[in-house]
């Protein structure tokens, strides 16, 4: 596509206002990718919020004022709200209008959205493989999507040309396209992100719970290891629960397979099978190699961070 | 204490030169608080490439030489080496002389190593709370404890005198110091440190070994969440296979209850209880608070990092 110079969307509803709307309301502006920004969020206190950020031309908390004449429509709510919103804006959308998602899991939201989707509208999910720990309309920014990847899953039998404007459009957002079923997403995701969140919230959880260890102990000592976890546990709870509740049949596989490693390692520690553990800590190191060539992580030790202590 | 003008010892020897070792000989350099370091490495490979660093008034690949004449002995190697250490260095300790060590497990360091040491000699064990995921003699940095805790664990009876440079010596390392007593710390450990990192190495090698998941894919889609594990997973693992099998009950004892919990998140997840996922996962964001509250880790979203794609 040679269309750099022009909006690719006179008007492009955005459906939630938290960390990725306002980060793809960001971007569009940084890119000039949209004429029109409209700005959807049904609490007022979250849309109060938003407006004093200003990433939109238009703030709505009716779906049918935020999504009419909408070219590129994007839910960017956790996805067990998306039933109720497609059903809400069906009746409103315009013919030849773009539908697409934000959402971690992509099965569920073919199931909860495609009966509602109109004719001539086309439904095309995706998933930027990007966030912080972060969350509201204040936490975006534009350079979220720089250099990280977008799935997208387009139903069998999609719109060559819709497809072609939306990978075109993620692009220019700063994100790398990939296309892939929906089944297969989710199982990558589980292994990618689901259940390492899982286990990321459930070691805090345990370490909250643990009476010989007192809390102020679990924080002073952190940086052993644990205060990694705890960025991602501190991650947006009702997006996650949604996350768990529909991507059930592959998390409960991934787990299982993780429960099942564990539980090998279990036995080598019980045991003293020092080479199996040697073996496996020597495996693991050459992922992380592979995922800082692919410019996917920071190569500095420790990310680069550096806390200092408060004085 | 007022002795900041003048270095705390004459001789510190530095039994192990990798990213713990090399960093006390640059904080000490830093601080100037020795008046000669002595570097001790069996392996003449890694004794030339930190000669090359140049962190060092004397190397040494005889234990014997490294020790004779000094204040101040610390053990960084891992802790598998401890006992042979001990007996090799206990004939040539100078009377007076403090022995100390960084490793990661407390318990198992008081059994290999009392036994060994000579009447005069003050054993105290330490270890400070830091690292990266680096290794080797050119990880180190003067920087790496500053903020972070070091642990002291002194034997009942313990020398006061001693128990006090060694803590004088930590502070102008640059870190806080706790004491308390080895049972107790290698508790806290086990939670804060040791089975995070297990079951980092775990969750990394289950996603290595899912056939219906390429590598490529987890490398490509690991800023989901995935990339944070990997980097603890890319720790020494020498050093970790030793902790491990020195930290058994402790280790065994979290991970038990770990694996509780992360049952009933399952079942949470395969019966659809959204509360019970919210309530978890509503729990665990104060914790990460109290964490950045205490100066222990980086408030900026995803740890400040801004990794950026290759060309």
């Amino acid at each position: 596509m040679n269309t750099d110079t022009k909006p690719l969307f006179g008007r492009v509803a955005l459906l939630g206002l938290g960390l990725i709307g306002s980060s793809i309301a960001h971007a569009m502006r940084r890119g000039a990718l949209a004429a029109h920004v409209a700005g959807y969020e049904p609490m007022p206190e979250v849309l109060a919020r938003a407006r004093a950020v200003g990433f939109a031309e238009s703030w709505h908390s009716d779906i049918e004022g935020a999504v009419r004449d909408a070219d590129l429509v994007i839910m960017a709510a956790p996805v067990g709200a998306y039933a109720g919103l497609a059903e809400a804006m069906a009746p409103h959308l315009k013919t030849g209008a773009i539908l697409s998602d934000v959402g971690s899991v992509k099965g569920a939201v073919m199931r909860d959205v495609a009966p509602h989707v109109p004719p001539g509208v086309h439904f095309i999910p995706a998933h930027p493989i990007a966030g912080t720990e972060q969350s509201g309309p204040e936490a975006g920014f534009a350079e979220l999507f720089d250099g990280r990847w977008c799935i997208l899953t387009p139903p069998p039998q999609s719109d060559a040309a819709a497809l072609a404007v939306l990978t075109e459009f993620w692009r220019r957002l700063g994100s790398q396209v990939e296309v892939m079923d929906a089944r297969h997403h989710d199982l990558v995701l589980a292994i990618t992100s689901h259940v390492p969140h899982l286990i990321a919230y459930n070691i805090v959880g345990t370490a909250d719970d643990l009476s010989t260890v007192t809390e102020s102990e679990v924080i002073k000592y952190s940086a052993g290891g644990f205060r990694d976890f705890t960025r991602i546990a501190a991650s947006d709870p009702t997006m996650w629960r949604d996350v768990f509740l529909n991507n059930r049949e592959a998390v409960l596989e991934v787990l299982g397979r993780f429960s099942e490693d564990l539980s090998a390692l279990q036995r080598a520690i019980r045991w003293g099978d020092g080479d199996a553990l040697f073996n496996l800590f020597t495996r693991t190191r050459a992922i992380r190699r592979g995922i800082i060539d692919a410019g996917q992580d920071s190569a500095a030790p420790n990310f680069g961070r550096n806390a200092k202590p408060k004085a």
